[in-house]
């Protein structure tokens, strides 16, 4: 497996682009994009398990039942969440404007929307700029960049990745991206996330495939334990790479689902990295417990506490917190049996064994500490289960932004 | 029922005091607290449900098993938690040497401690210091005073109460004081609290009237979703009011607990009021809920969002994040149905109208927004399940105050 360049037009048959259209008045910058296939794609979608779903998600799920899609088109600016009919309307037109472009049917394209929750989506805005939507698709990075400009909002680095493997002696290819920032808290698929591919693909085979990724990377990471309304992850795959056709568990499987879990880990990484006004990346790594899903529970409490937030971000080796949030989880451990290191930087200071407190240096652990990627070690007991989530820090500009989100 | 002074050494009987004697070395505050009764007392507790739970906890919990206190020590500036072996050594330490200096069974002490976890308790300074602690008990307020200063760690202001009611003719008075500013989450009996009455009164009654309130006040605020290893809730009745016993369910049963719950719930406003870094108080009430326990899981999302708080600390009418935090949390309730307004300086302004937006005034908003004391009131649906919780904002205070705590 290589990783390349070209995000989302990396792999064959792809166009994407954006325009700026003013959806909230205030910003100026890209907020409507389309990625579009030549072919027609099986695809699949995993979307927020909150109760209070977007519009968008809701129409791209009904879009989704049929497991074909051509096109997705997304803006930011505005969420299309709690706005009623009204707002189901303008989901649906926005997939019918779409179609209309490319002579397909709405139900062939997907809809996704991010921004503030509660205000109406101005439909006509988006209706106004189809032509130059159109008109700035194009299948190299230029595309890419412009798509992926228009789908962030707090976001403040580009998360988006693309990797090639080989199958059946064809080269594959697998692009993404990703936007997301705040109210990210690992209950599903998370945020904005697109991903194309080339392969040939059963739609059964993509979904499996992208399912066993996203819990494996974009469930695993978490920001404020805010799970959004507008979470949607869209995966199509065209073909056009000409390899045979992959089914659940056959030939060239298990090569497309490793590539796929790389490339989301990669974008998993990313969006906790940027996590709203982190500074820095904080990995637990979890080993020890009685099996993976009481890994994962303990390892997410951990990474989302506040007070372990913000002694990541104070550059505090406080490992008492992070006892106590393993303790509230409701996961069974021992508590005699937890070892915890910090790791950063090249160097791992211990700070915990068998659940008591070890003399470490304070200078080394501040050093590790004030590191901008940091891992905390947990050994939980002596069990198989392992895990990696991926969090960050809490810092003062977390509290800035979101003060004042609206405005 | 009457609001009356003297905290917890307004009921009959009771003596309290407490020393400075640097448990924590950087610190010169009074960190140990003695509560002592005259009397033999019925006693019931409530404790953590962490599962990693301090050596105090442990040792508390084996002595209530009798249902029987004559006093309560109690530290700050340690927590003697994951300290192994030693800690609980410590903590039976503290009871035995309470127990000596009156004569009575180490059994009969209630043992507290709140701190930094993970540090060994240096039992030789507590012991170095019994007997000024001795000195310090008085039955007045500046006893209450000094017991409670003794407690406190982060806290800034002195949360503290005490009621009387008449009970078969008899004035029975009710006292508490509860320390806790961070690592404060609803799942149990919270922080430190004692409580004190002078009221005849068997352990099982005190034990339900005890966890009915609890469940009603403390176990309904949130300051950051941490649920501390510390907790521990301590009530003594020592029976000095001479009203006729009271059985759970009898006679008296009723007013006596009213009373406690009412003590409890402003001790646990005032908790979440004083939340680490707080600015404001946020009351959530939401009723037309499914049921109860319904209610208290939607308001409680709400309250311990972090979005929803940092936008309270900005002022900023941001709904769609408390619509957002109520689908998330698992609760059963139609998004189309509910309703939102701000409550807060004696305006209320609605900002939600079934599930979608209402227009209303941003001038307005943000004045109520603005205030000390801001009320979230939401309306679920047309249910019979109604609830008040509490929490406080997200600051920059907050981030502060838990990036470098153990210095």
């Amino acid at each position: 497996m290589k990783k390349i360049s070209g995000g989302v037009c990396a792999p064959k048959g792809f166009k994407a682009g954006g325009v700026a259209c003013r959806i909230k008045a205030s910003s100026k910058k890209r907020d409507l994009a389309l990625i579009y296939s030549e072919k027609p794609c099986a695809a699949a979608g995993v979307f927020t398990l909150n109760k209070v779903k977007a519009a968008s998600v809701l129409i791209s799920q009904e879009h989704l039942a049929a497991g074909v899609l051509q096109a997705v088109i997304a803006n930011s600016g505005n969420a299309n969440a709690c706005t009623g009919e009204a707002g189901l309307d303008a989901a649906r037109k926005m997939a019918k404007l779409t179609a209309d472009l490319f002579g397909i049917k709405a139900t062939e394209v997907a809809v996704a929307s991010t921004g503030v929750i509660g205000v109406p989506l101005p439909v006509e805005i988006v209706e106004n700029n189809m032509k130059p939507l159109l008109a700035s698709l194009s299948a190299d990075e230029a595309g890419h960049a412009a798509a992926l400009e228009a789908i962030m909002t707090t976001d403040i680095r580009k998360k988006e990745g693309a990797v090639e493997v080989e199958i059946d002696g064809k080269t594959v290819r697998i692009g993404g991206m990703i936007k997301g920032s705040g109210m990210i808290h690992p209950n599903m698929g998370t945020l904005l996330c697109f991903i194309t591919s080339d392969a040939a693909i059963t739609k059964d085979a993509l979904d499996a495939s992208l399912r066993c990724a996203i819990d494996r990377s974009l469930n695993r990471i978490t920001v404020d334990g805010d799970t959004s309304t507008n979470d949607e992850v869209i995966i199509m795959a065209n073909g056009e790479a000409g390899n045979s056709l992959i089914q659940k568990g056959g030939a060239g499987y298990e090569t497309f689902s490793k590539a796929l879990e790389s490339l989301c880990v990669d974008l998993a990484r990313a969006t906790a990295r940027d996590g709203e006004g982190a500074s820095k990346l904080v990995t637990v790594t979890l080993s020890g417990a009685n099996d993976e899903k009481t890994a994962e529970t303990l390892a997410k409490a951990v990474a989302s506490s506040s007070l372990v937030k913000a002694a990541c971000f104070g550059a505090d080796a406080n490992w008492g917190r992070i006892l106590c949030a393993m303790g509230y989880c409701g996961a069974d451990f021992n508590p005699g049996d937890v070892d915890v290191s910090f790791f950063g930087g090249g160097e791992e200071v211990q700070v915990c064994r068998g659940g008591a407190s070890l003399p470490f240096s304070e200078e080394i652990a501040k050093r590790v500490l004030k590191q901008e990627e940091i891992e905390i070690r947990i050994k939980a007991g002596k069990g198989p289960g392992s895990v990696t989530v991926w969090g960050c820090d809490l810092t003062y500009d977390y509290v800035k932004i979101n003060g004042d989100y609206r405005s």
